[in-house]
């Protein structure tokens, strides 16, 4: 597999890849899949930077990266790219995703069609609140956290979805390691310490919200 | 107000301000309120830098952008520090939010309680089921989108948040765009087209898994 460049991101942890490039990558397979949609059999760099918001150089940057060259005045063929690219992200094959704490962030996550279709299947479904343990979500029972070992171990899940509240994250995100978990996604507004091993993304709505009201103040300047 | 460095994101939209920075300086800030409260005066460039994942060069940089000098040997003073970054996030003020889709999501997002901690306060609530139309959620009447310019109108809310399917995303985007807000926060697994003048922060939550499995699978190589 190709290699992408090395770099520590702005979030928190470090990681091989950019974080910006690996993001990148997601929307121009987005882009792909609606161009292969509507017919298209090549597509140029400047028409993904387009829709991604970056420039063409940017673009022929990140797939030469992977591996992929264009050719000039032809473009990049449309298949063979939405190809190398879900190569390159993992998503040629199906991840199993455990979620603990089930509320309204979760319930809403369990609907969103986006998971399924990029090949995400939430598998397990754990919660600390008794009242809800044997309770029925989408088909899917809730667990108690003490029963994370077996079920995962049954499961397969390889993934975690952490939506329980900050002071409840660091126990849950090492009973998920414990049960042998690679990955975490954490709702949670709380720093996670986890081995080298187990693989972080962080996602702070309020950052993201932050972001905005900087933007709208600076173009008010 | 200093100036911050000039770049386009990886995100889809062209920002003045890198959003990897932004990012950061909120990062930092979560940080250096913690620090604040168990009572530390002064905080150094490689204690923010350890706290985000970041190396002290990283740190100085992102914080002489935005005019603040550490001195050798003694760092920066927190309570300083904290006025700065929340200058320069627009977090020395209320921002009025305005959700239109009220599903599983933003009933999280209500009652997240890092939004009004930061000094924002969801105001007005829009949804287009009619069943859902003057019920209430929190203390707040859910409003149909007809009502949009009078309800905005009368709260000044600035920032729009957009939780509703896709193929609804861009005409309730058009609407609080017409009714005079200033930025949105795009939860829609949609490309929104907004006026120049007006800012998007997209929130695409399969983009976050995409890149944990990208780096499960990298780290297991």
């Amino acid at each position: 597999m190709a290699r992408m460049e090395v770099s520590r991101d702005g979030n928190g942890v470090e990681s091989r890849p950019s974080r910006a490039s690996v993001g990148r990558l997601s929307l121009y397979l987005r882009r792909l899949e609606d161009l292969e949609r509507e017919g298209s059999g090549t597509v140029s760099s400047v028409q993904l930077g387009d829709a991604v918001g970056v420039t063409d150089a940017q673009v022929r940057k990140d797939l030469a990266h992977i591996g992929s060259l264009g050719q000039p005045g032809i473009g990049y063929p449309t298949p063979e790219l939405i190809t190398a690219i879900r190569r390159v992200l993992g998503l040629d094959r199906e991840w199993s995703v455990a979620v603990v704490g089930i509320g309204n962030l979760s319930r809403a996550l369990l609907r969103y069609r986006g998971f399924p279709q990029r090949g995400f299947r939430i598998v397990a479904l754990f919660d600390t609140d008794a009242s809800k343990v044997g309770q029925r979500l989408d088909g899917l029972p809730i667990h108690s956290l003490d029963q994370l070992p077996e079920v995962l171990a049954e499961c397969k899940a390889e993934l975690g979805l952490v939506a329980v509240p900050a002071e409840a994250a660091q126990k849950v995100a090492d009973a998920l390691v414990a049960a042998g978990i690679r990955g975490l996604l954490n709702f949670a507004p709380a720093v996670l310490r986890l081995p080298a091993n187990v693989n972080l993304v962080s996602v702070d709505l309020t950052v993201q919200l932050e972001q905005l009201a900087f933007l709208v103040q600076m173009s008010a300047d």
